[in-house]
């Protein structure tokens, strides 16, 4: 390909908008532009990648049987309304009508249509297991789209569906995923980690989450320094930590407290560590009023909070919660509220100083269990140095993008679709169900912000783009162009995908849109190294060149990208 | 591939709701399933033939130097309004909200956005020609989605958009997607002409269709039997037929026809041909009326009109309209009409019976030119035994199918959208615009339409599901079962796509399922067969089949599929 002729200018500066080191250089490199906030077009440059991304999670999909179909993008509402997803999903849906007035989903996911599909095509225990996939455009009105391709309102997203007569043959597929996971990753390669995850939005109970651990990543994952615990903040636990005796002491005591409603004046005020104080928050839920009580110390976990609580969304309680459950706000405690009192598994039984639920006043010595009942839960954010629930051993908290995830859903679907095969044994029994997804432009984001320096983008061979750049300089020297050429031709023969750089432009130009664009070898023809006889040959990811003769360097090159292509086939 | 583990079972009977032969095998043999009217899901059978599709119609363009992009689904409306498009499509476009309020539409096709992203990236005459591609989901409403994937209100179009700086450029690009198209067809099987057609809502001037001829096709194409004139019925024409001289006689006289409003009433009560009146159409288009003035055995062509009033849709007029013109429904005619009056280039210059414009009254001897006064212009439809426009001969009509399109817009998307670029002269001059459609799915169904028999699909090598069909009969038979299975082995090591059906169905299913599938080579091996040391070999569009030694049943298959491929390569 001849790069005067490439749909796409590279950008000498990074426009303002881009957040992250990869989001420039995703942009400067004119991998894709945007038409609107988290709409993007793939240039050919970076379509290029991802047909190749897709290319690997086919090929690992394909290796554990699963069989491509592909369903629409505009999804009737009849399907949504029989799990309910219809309303819980209107928040981050985009939806739209035909002309006659039927209401349809831009398809969020696809579990509700390949459930359908499921429940009609699959009669007897013997056509199972089944997984189906497809690559399919998926919308989600996101709130905030972000860091180029990591967070957008329209993307790829590779989702599968596994389809078994039990929990055995669910077993089995869910691992099998999980094992092309691993594969798939590893091939485009992205160092992803496997953590626990929660199930949010899509039903079902286990969910494992793939992330790959780097500053610009937005989810907050809990490692274990001992052993193989490994979670996402939203479902990650920790264990009680071994809290010292401390004698309970008299009875509550009120205390004045003017104007003290943080647990930040409270310390300043009398001296004592967060951890020395109970908060107590007040938050709606359905009709009723619900009080989380942690240590002062402590944050509460919104999706902890809202799986609990069983709402789309966590709020705050308002006037009249706070006046119906005998609250005053900045001075809400457990003791004599009248409200569903829910205490975090990290709150010990041992004397706190706690809100009177009376203004200007708090109670000291108040001792969980003696002087206020309440349902035990976990909804505290993990921090570092929290005990593994596991095996005991220090936690740390690392920010990572989730590039996969995978759900063992079991009968949910099936349950409420009414989807039941014929069971060997004669019963009609639910179709059990698995769901498991890739967002490709995901993917290609957090390769290039895994794999950059300062001069660009440094791409694996799995995923690049072309797999040689050919330099030529000075374009306007015939012998120059005539040598490059020909090393074109002989590399293209030799199956390599060359970009050829055939503009008119200067040598610092063009080893910078080079370094920018990051194929993984450059391979420069110039007037000064005819003269000598040598081409400069060149790896992206080193530093040093290597001058081979000019008639040697076809074969060297073609060896070179084959040794590197072997490496993640 | 076993047929136990696939996913979509084939029907014995076709739905209901199945139009065409061809719809019907669709559905039964499992290529699609629809989630609602004109929304379908691929099943992997059917996902295949499509991949396939997509694959040719890649090489295609890749071969004449395009590049492939992907654009989004969801596209901004502030782009639609920069070409009026916003309006003019809402009747056939999905539009979607985000909840912020901002508006998109599903997108139709993608000429704006195209031309946004041309207007960004290509800035010097240098960068030039460029040809993108991709391969996208457009949403259409269409109100009466037909035949399968025929019609429908989602599909994936490979749509390419050519930009070149001038109009010697365009015509180059417009020939080299014209030949791309032609292989394109080609290879898939599809017997698909070229012909002139309107350019519809899309602006510009030039275009052709690819037709393929069938009777279950929409649309009606005009061709000439002696010369290669080729047109879709809304932009043929016919060349004036040399009417035998008629004597004008005296003025027009008023003749009584109480209760004839319709040309066969007249015929029938005055024994006169249905050539010897005149009819006139009283139509609306923006705040005026307009008469058409037709011989009375010709059609009105409902695109031709459109074009000349310049309106998305033909509506008749109303009784405001009628009182205003001072004509009377059933009794109009062109003489002292308070109306613009168009006359059909049919019309000749000789006396008609026409519309008095008084209640139970025609004229008599009202001659076009002499009588009334009007603009002429080519509103009728085309019929058989019509003359060529361009050789004199005779002219037929055929009903066609559209698999593809192509558009020589020229400068017009860039005089809307401010779409310029630095020519070598150092003036800015517009990016000259084509574009290109294919519907993959419409290419599929037509491929069934024109490929079936009665017992089912007869698929094209380049395009089938699988390339051989392995029969094991019966299954039980452990003998049977493993010679199968060396087979399917052996056939897959020689790079041969298989189906083996591996169910326990009697031979009677098994064939008749393979004869609706419609993979090209059936190869069984039978108990039968087993004894005397062969296996059978059946192509699918022939009726003789051949015992073949099974040692040598692999070798001979591979080099029969290998043979049909290389005729489509």
């Amino acid at each position: 390909m001849k790069q005067s002729q490439l749909f796409g200018r590279t950008l000498r500066e990074a426009p303002a908008e881009a957040q992250t080191p990869g989001h420039q250089l995703m942009l400067r490199a004119a991998i894709a532009r945007p038409l609107a906030a988290g709409l993007y077009t793939w240039l050919p440059l970076g379509f290029r990648v991802a047909r190749k991304v897709e290319r690997i999670i086919r090929e690992e999909q394909d290796r554990i049987g699963a069989q491509e179909v592909r369903l629409p993008v505009i999804t009737p509402a009849e399907y949504w309304r029989e799990t309910g997803r219809w309303d819980t999903l209107e928040p981050v849906a985009f939806r739209t009508k035909d002309h006659g007035g039927h209401e349809y989903m831009i398809a969020y996911t696809h579990e509700e249509l390949v459930m359908h599909h499921a429940r009609n095509e699959i009669q007897s225990y013997r056509q199972m297991p089944a997984i189906v996939y497809h690559f399919q455009e998926k919308g989600r009105d996101e709130a905030r789209p972000r860091a180029g391709l990591l967070r957008v309102r329209e993307f790829v997203m590779k989702d599968a569906y596994s389809i078994d007569r039990d929990w055995e043959g669910l077993d089995r597929s869910y691992w099998a995923e999980y094992g092309a996971y691993e594969r798939t990753f590893a091939r485009m390669g992205l160092d992803a980690i496997s953590v626990e995850s929660d199930t949010g939005n899509m039903g079902g109970d286990v969910a494992h989450e793939f992330q790959v651990l780097t500053e610009v990543g937005e989810d907050r994952i809990v490692i274990c320094g001992s052993c193989d615990y490994r979670a996402n903040m939203e479902k990650a636990t920790s264990a009680a930590a071994p809290g010292a005796a401390v004698p309970a002491g008299g009875p509550p005591a009120r205390i004045e407290t003017p104007g003290l409603t943080t647990i930040e004046q409270l310390q300043a005020s009398l001296g004592r560590p967060a951890a020395a104080f109970l908060k107590t928050v007040l938050l709606r839920a359905g009709d009723g009023v619900v009080a989380v009580v942690l240590p002062g110390d402590r944050e509460a976990n919104e999706a902890k909070l809202r799986k609990l609580l069983d709402v789309p969304e966590v709020r705050f309680a308002g006037e009249a919660d706070f006046a119906a459950a005998g609250g005053v706000a900045g001075f809400v405690g457990p003791v004599g509220l009248r409200a569903r009192i829910v205490v975090d598994t990290s709150v010990e039984e041992r004397p706190y100083l706690a809100g009177a639920n009376a203004r200007d006043a708090h109670l000291d010595r108040v001792v969980p269990g003696r002087d206020f009942q309440g349902e035990r839960a976990d909804v505290h954010d993990v921090r570092d140095g929290d005990l593994c629930p596991k095996c005991g051993g220090a936690l740390r908290i690392a920010r990572g993008i989730e590039v996969g995830n995978i759900f063992k859903l079991g009968p949910y679907y099936a349950d409420k679709m009414g989807a039941t095969y014929l069971a060997e044994d004669g019963s009609r029994k639910p179709l059990m169900f698995g769901s498991y997804g890739i967002g490709v432009g995901r993917a290609v984001q957090t390769i290039i912000e895994t794999h950059r320096d300062d001069r660009g983008i440094v791409w694996p061979m799995s995923v690049a783009p072309f797999e040689a750049h050919v330099i030529a300089l000075p374009m306007k020297d015939a012998a120059v162009r005539e040598a490059a050429e020909r090393l074109v031709a002989d590399l293209e023969a030799g199956g390599v995908e060359v970009l050829y750089d055939d503009r008119g432009e200067s040598a610092g130009v063009k080893f910078a849109d080079s370094d920018l664009i990051g194929i993984p070898f450059r391979v420069t023809v110039s007037a000064r190294g005819m003269k000598a006889g040598t081409v400069e040959v060149k790896r992206r990811d080193r530093v040093e060149v290597d001058n081979v003769r000019a008639a040697d360097a076809a074969a060297r090159v073609v060896a070179l990208v084959g040794a590197e292509r072997s490496k993640t086939a």
